[in-house]
């Protein structure tokens, strides 16, 4: 099971929807099972910066099967996957990365928000995500 | 002046459109003038390969103010860019990369499109950039 | 809007003169909108390894559209930005790179500064800003 | 012996002059004896991919001590330097980037000039080289 590129056009109008509901601007990334990208929008005005960040959310939620919100706490000095941000290119391991879920339950991508704060960018990504 | 998301995805709209009459599978992204990503769409069963090079396609386009099919002679064993693509982290110099002009002639991004033969390529991509 | 090269020279002549005002030597750089580099100049006898750096704190503060002081607390350790540098191929997230307006209050680009402690490396990149 | 950042800005004023004498838009970069940056122009509207490419035909030329007109007949398809491009983290083997020697023969620096024809580029680099 992997996301269409339809399902995942969807899932970006809604995460742009939310996203000017809360009056921000975002950088919006979905990829498929193999953290391949599948479909990707940049909001007139959002940070350059983020077209990136975005990206690397969305393919560390699906790397590690989880979003990115949870791997936060476990990255910190002392904790016990300090600095994991340096495999695969470069992690981005605080929230805004949500994994997307089938009816069923499977994971079939995942979303990657970011250009406002992590709490806008979580939410953002999650009204994508259970959008489907 | 620099395309924004509504023209870009109206841009992959029509890409897609011409991608599925020519009966070809294509990953299309949309670069603004400063060669930063604005949307992006990865056509079900696509090549995984082609999500990067579409995107250096556009970049290459715009970076160079100029169709990749223009670059495509100049590159070649003896000519006299040969070996440009070693440069900006990796060009991408056959055809399917092609300025976005608005009705004034001003470049205001570019599209690369990949999946197919070059010829298929530059033939989605040009319909794509001209749909505006 | 975007910044000119005339512009850009002015600005790295006036952060010059309080590079020297303040006895320190300075790696300068000034990207524009789209975070391409437009000048660079590196003071005799500064720090080879601030090229990068003050290329790195200009394009940062474009990309996110504010001064990279504004992101220092940001990424600590706990804070909600930890280890946003691993994006984009590397940011500076240190004092030193400031966001370049114009008379409208517009961005146009910015400017950073690296060479000396980061408080003088903000004072110079602040007195090319403001120059305008 | 090494360049100064006052020579460099001398030289890429000559530069520019003759950039604008014969009606081209440049990229200049000059760079020192361990080749390091020391002082960067890019001319309003010059081509954004050739940032680098300036960068890197002036490393290129300092790299092996001589223009890197001088190695593009070695790095052909046969030839002795095939692919040498390869190496540090790309190089740039076509006309534009030209050693800066002071008035006793010494090389203290490259320029490296992108953004028309290579021969105009070579003219230009030059220009700048040859104006100390």
């Amino acid at each position: 099971m992997n996301i269409t590129l339809e399902q995942a056009e969807a899932i970006i109008a809604a995460a742009k929807s939310k996203a000017t509901e809360i009056n921000t601007k975002m950088n919006i990334s979905v990829v498929d099972t193999g953290a391949n990208l599948v479909a990707f929008a940049r909001m007139d005005g959002a940070w350059l910066g983020s077209v990136d960040i975005s990206l690397k959310k969305a393919k560390t939620a699906v790397w590690f099967t989880m979003d990115t919100a949870a791997l936060s706490p476990l990255v910190q000095p002392g904790a016990p996957l300090y600095n994991i941000e340096h495999s695969n290119g470069g992690l981005i391991t605080f929230p805004g990365g949500v994994v997307i879920k089938n009816s069923g339950g499977e994971i079939i991508g995942a979303i990657g928000v970011s250009g406002s704060t992590v709490d806008d960018d979580h939410e953002v990504a999650e009204a994508g995500a259970t959008s489907l």
